[in-house]
């Protein structure tokens, strides 16, 4: 565990904060160590601009929050029956007047808490002081995004296979769990999306009893986590049969602007260069109402995260940067086609951390 | 899926709000029918006092969406390129000045979002008037939460037959998860909570490469979600060995506990009633200041949801309620003892839905 306290606490000079209240699990991971699932009960990290971290933290985690922190936080324990007020005052006495809250994060409920903790305090969003510095990845978390990458090319290569006519999206998906974990993946970074025929129009759709058949599309797109770290692919397959020529027409142009969007993806390019590019093909081709999403997010200690690549984020891509690529265009009643890779943001060409084949033939 | 609007339209008025913003996943969910996960993306339903439901919904879940609500609620989409607030907007004209929001899931953002949005309006706390409604479950919630129970009976079962020495806690949690699919279970509840040795004295741990040794502690807590609906089931046992003196003396109060929480859990009690038994008799035998959780909290959409058996809840037991009763013993460098059991409050004796037997003894 790299200690980022220093980094952190130098963040916040600049930002002109004294201390930041930290309770978005991925940022508390981040800055201290501690891996957390908070379910309804508050773990937050107070960072003071000098001194010690103090980690607010439900008594049932107290044990495993000592073994994850080692010694870098003081730790302020509190019992289901008496709630977190008070470890939330202990934890902000004395840390200044201008306190950073995780906006996008924080509940208004405990943001509430911790104004009647601190009354003299004033909050301000830190969001993005967290977001930015997660955004750039070491190659120690690069490292971990590429075993998760390879995990899910693997994977990609069973199920391309395993789709024969018959089997349901459900049953194909339940295997996709089992292989994730037997490939070494710690969790699933999300449910497998499993959708075919029509359903494969549905970018987020759940997957359930419809049977694969012969000549329909299939849209798998799944995420694992390793190390704390979350990797995302998505591969479309015809099942069974040669693809018709619609298929390959829209595969054709998907295909193009995900290699659009990589080509054009490097430092010192906005954010949104990647989603003009990519777009733009798919406009040209006729299809820009059909492609009904950003085309990429961040990858990291979460699957959603900043850097986002929509048309409006002029954010500059830096080197270390780990986003997705994944355009798609979906048409009802008809279905949907998207492919999504893993890049790393360099000073040349992008990186690309997953590598399983693109095409619309699934193994048969 | 039951349309609840015109009872929760009915909770508004006696709780004096014109309107709620609702926007927790599984409130969403129980008012409306679209199961969504929103990731950073506001999906929030508006439900005013009188007319249709409003749903706020980013583009690329839209198709969904339309499917989910089959004509319950107007659509408010919007796009990854413009963000929510002009859709929020539009779904909160003119629904009145006083909006309930849900304090306790609502993040600053989205509540400051929302503020500009209705300029007018007054915001007020709702996550009581929907936590009340869902608390108590109908048959047909009952029925899911059920067949979920089953699940785990027999997912624990073959999980103490494959709790062998040698055996790694991530092995064996890999073989629940892939089982847990394999009988019917539609997501995992959360990651399987597979802890042997002194590990298995931390309530909330991960499970690792640490692997089975005979005569050491295994705690195994799991759950599973069917139709939506999330069961949670616990067992304790002694790996491949007969139980010894001090493993048989903790568990042996455990389990008086377990049960003495589940005879007092009845409708008209009130919550900490059922707290109160269990840590009584833990107390009694010395152990109280290693019981350092509540005793349960209730199932539904979510695994933890109100009512909390805590030790300071007050909250009325009533019929269709349903819970778990959970309480442990956790001593540093030693280990942990928990048995979890879920339960259908009902006006006589409490209804168990898990089913697995209680011993210490895994099958040999």
């Amino acid at each position: 565990m790299t200690d980022r306290s220093t980094l952190v606490q130098a963040a916040m000079e600049s930002a002109e904060l004294d201390a930041l209240l930290v309770a978005a699990p991925p940022n508390v991971a981040y800055v201290c160590g501690f891996h957390a699932n908070p379910h309804e009960r508050l773990i937050a990290l107070v960072v003071p601009r000098d001194g010690e971290l103090r980690l607010i933290c439900p008594s049932l985690e107290e044990a495993a929050a000592r073994t994850a922190v080692d010694g870098r936080a003081q730790l302020h324990g509190w019992r289901d029956d008496e709630g977190p007020a008070d470890a939330l005052s202990r934890a902000l006495a004395g840390v200044g007047r201008r306190v950073g809250i995780e906006k996008r994060y924080l509940s208004v409920a405990n943001a509430e808490l911790a104004a009647a903790a601190a009354p003299a305090a004033s909050f301000a969003g830190c969001d993005e002081v967290l977001a930015r510095m997660r955004a750039v990845k070491s190659e120690d978390e690069i490292d971990r995004l590429g075993r998760a990458a390879g995990i899910l090319d693997r994977v990609v290569a069973h199920l391309a296979a395993a789709a024969a006519p018959g089997v349901t999206e459900a049953g194909l998906a339940a295997d996709c769990a089992q292989r994730l974990r037997a490939e070494g993946g710690d969790s699933l970074a999300f449910e497998p999306l499993i959708l075919t025929g029509p359903r494969s129009a549905l970018p987020h759709g759940q997957s359930g009893a419809t049977r694969l058949a012969e000549g329909d599309l299939l849209i798998v797109d799944i995420g694992v986590t390793v190390d704390g770290y979350a990797a995302d692919i998505t591969r479309t397959f015809v099942v069974a049969a040669d693809p018709d020529e619609r298929q390959r027409e829209i595969f054709a142009i998907v295909r193009a602007a995900e290699r659009a969007g990589i080509e054009s993806a490097r430092a010192g390019a906005p954010a949104l260069e990647v989603d003009a590019a990519a777009r733009g093909l798919i406009e040209e081709a006729g299809y820009g109402p059909h492609f009904i999403h950003r085309t990429g997010h961040g990858l990291g200690l979460e699957v959603h995260e900043p850097p986002y690549l929509t048309a409006t984020n002029e954010q500059t891509l830096e080197p270390g940067m780990v986003a997705t690529v994944e355009p798609g265009i979906y048409l009802e009643d008809w279905g949907g086609v998207r492919i999504e890779d893993d890049i790393v943001i360099r000073e040349g060409a992008a990186e690309l951390l997953t590598a399983a084949p693109i095409a619309l033939e699934a193994a048969r």
